[in-house]
């Protein structure tokens, strides 16, 4: 089953990080239960693809346990694809035997930060990223897994500051051969601006072509849906993005906050761009989290606002 | 003496409302003092153009009693355009009598907004622009003054919703044959979205040409940063903006929040477009204003994020 054949079309796939990204980062420990209902909610509003969950050690972040068991329960969402990321080979066929539709994995532009953040230079992450691929291709699936690559610190590093460009277009390059299925950027310390976002994705397409992925991008400076506009312009049509702005990596000192997944639905159904997602059910789901979570800020500007008074989202509009 | 002759080149006008629109929104009341050492600061940082206050009715907004005070000493401050807001012509006489550089003029698309805010049909407004310009040109200053307006509520109204873009541009057209010198558009409300933001400054400018003016967008929805980079798109190269995010229209239910200043000033020099401010200095008004109003929410996220590693701002590599 092709699981995007049946939903109505969208313009823009708002990519919901939320559970893997923004459980993570916290320090509180959300039951898998609740996890499992507030990413039914997530779901339920429309959104397509959500990254539910790290296959990672369970030394490292003990939190993400139950990856397994949330992708099993995920799978059985009709139209919803999978993610989970997984930081290395050995962890991507955990990944792959739990069922995810896309495995995703960190690699960093900044040498220091990916010592940090997976404990691996940026050669060694792309030989796993190599070595997964393989092993996607060996496998005997009805519905081929993908394996998607963020390139994390692309456009600055809290530690190493300025990345080199040119040092991450080579990265694209070599992920791009290594067999990945999509290359996008992230910009997980927050360090990104609209000129820089647009001349990187554009040299990214030029690099990759139709493998170039999806914007990640943070809030961390408020330049978040700035962002977005930038990239859009360039014909970036995914984003992540995590449900109360939850998020922030962990190994990246003062890198906090996603941007905030109900601020960019709106943002994006104001634009006449159709996401399919209703901000009223998205916001429901919020409420979910916000039970599960009552110690833990959640950002986001549309659920103190409110839509604008008559206002129509595209998605409503178009269908 | 033309102020802006001897500053370095900009490439965008960051247009301070702080102590007109913040002090106009909050419960508290600085003292006379204390705002003005707060704009000797803001005018420190590099900031070019700052509104000081309202001449408006005393029975209206008291706290307003000192804006010819403030323009008085504003204007000492060399380099510095002072803008004030008068809502009529009566009050618009008062501020050139004071010494603005600038009279500012709120009128209204939205008929309900219009009324409530300045107890004026637009028409009337209108009428009382044109007066305003009149005025000006009989005055035997060595300085001409210059007549400004932002039409509110030209993304729509937190009363009568959708607002007919035809008649923005039909407002702006006689705004222009009343003498305006320049005609923006204000989002007091938080409406606007970055393709609306493109389409109605594109629809301006075809309209009145070079007296198209600036873009005055709040952050209701988180999305005013967005439509900063949708409007930079389109060739506007002034905003408005508050220290802290202070303000919001306090006849406008809900619309809250400025677009910060810090945050704008930080994305633009991040662009490469350089502004004239040095953000350190700005933060250090930021933290003057804070002491004066401790119980008042300041918004922003570049206040706590800090510069990113290694950052150059624009104004200081092109120095």
């Amino acid at each position: 089953m092709e699981p995007k054949a049946v939903a109505p079309a969208v313009d823009v796939i708002v990519s919901e990080v939320g559970p893997r990204e923004g459980t993570q980062s916290i320090h509180q420990t959300i039951p898998t239960e609740v996890k499992q209902r507030w990413i039914a909610a997530l779901a339920a509003a429309g959104l397509r693809e959500i990254e539910v969950g790290s296959f990672v050690s369970a030394r490292r972040l003990p939190q993400m346990l139950d990856a397994p068991e949330l992708v099993r329960a995920a799978r059985r969402i009709p139209g919803l694809t999978v993610l989970a990321l997984a930081p290395n080979a050995k962890h991507a066929a955990r990944a792959f035997a739990a069922g995810v539709h896309t495995v995703t994995m960190p690699v960093s532009a900044s040498r220091m930060h990916s010592e940090k953040n997976i404990g691996m230079s940026p050669e060694e992450a792309i030989e796993q990223v190599r070595i997964t691929c393989a092993h996607r291709d060996e496998l005997n699936n009805q519905s081929r897994p993908t394996v998607e690559v963020g390139i994390s610190t692309a456009f600055g590093c809290t530690m190493e500051g300025p990345v080199s460009e040119d040092w991450v277009m080579e990265m694209a390059a070599r992920l791009a051969k290594a067999g990945a299925d999509s290359i996008g950027l992230s910009d997980s310390t927050g360090y990104a601006n609209p000129t820089q976002v647009k001349r990187m994705f554009k040299r990214l397409q030029h690099e990759i072509g139709a493998l170039a992925g999806a914007a990640h991008l943070h809030n961390t400076r408020g330049q978040g849906l700035a962002n977005v506009v930038a990239a859009l312009d360039v014909g970036v049509t995914t984003f992540d993005s995590s449900q109360g702005g939850l998020g922030g990596c962990p190994y990246a000192p003062g890198a906090t906050g996603n941007i905030v997944t109900e601020d960019l639905v709106f943002l994006l159904e104001a634009m006449g761009l159709r996401t399919g997602v209703d901000i009223g059910r998205l916001l429901e789901a919020r409420t979910l989290l916000a039970q599960a979570l009552p110690d833990e800020p959640l950002y986001g500007h549309l659920v103190d606002a409110g839509l604008p008074k008559g206002f129509v989202a595209a998605t409503q509009a178009r269908r």
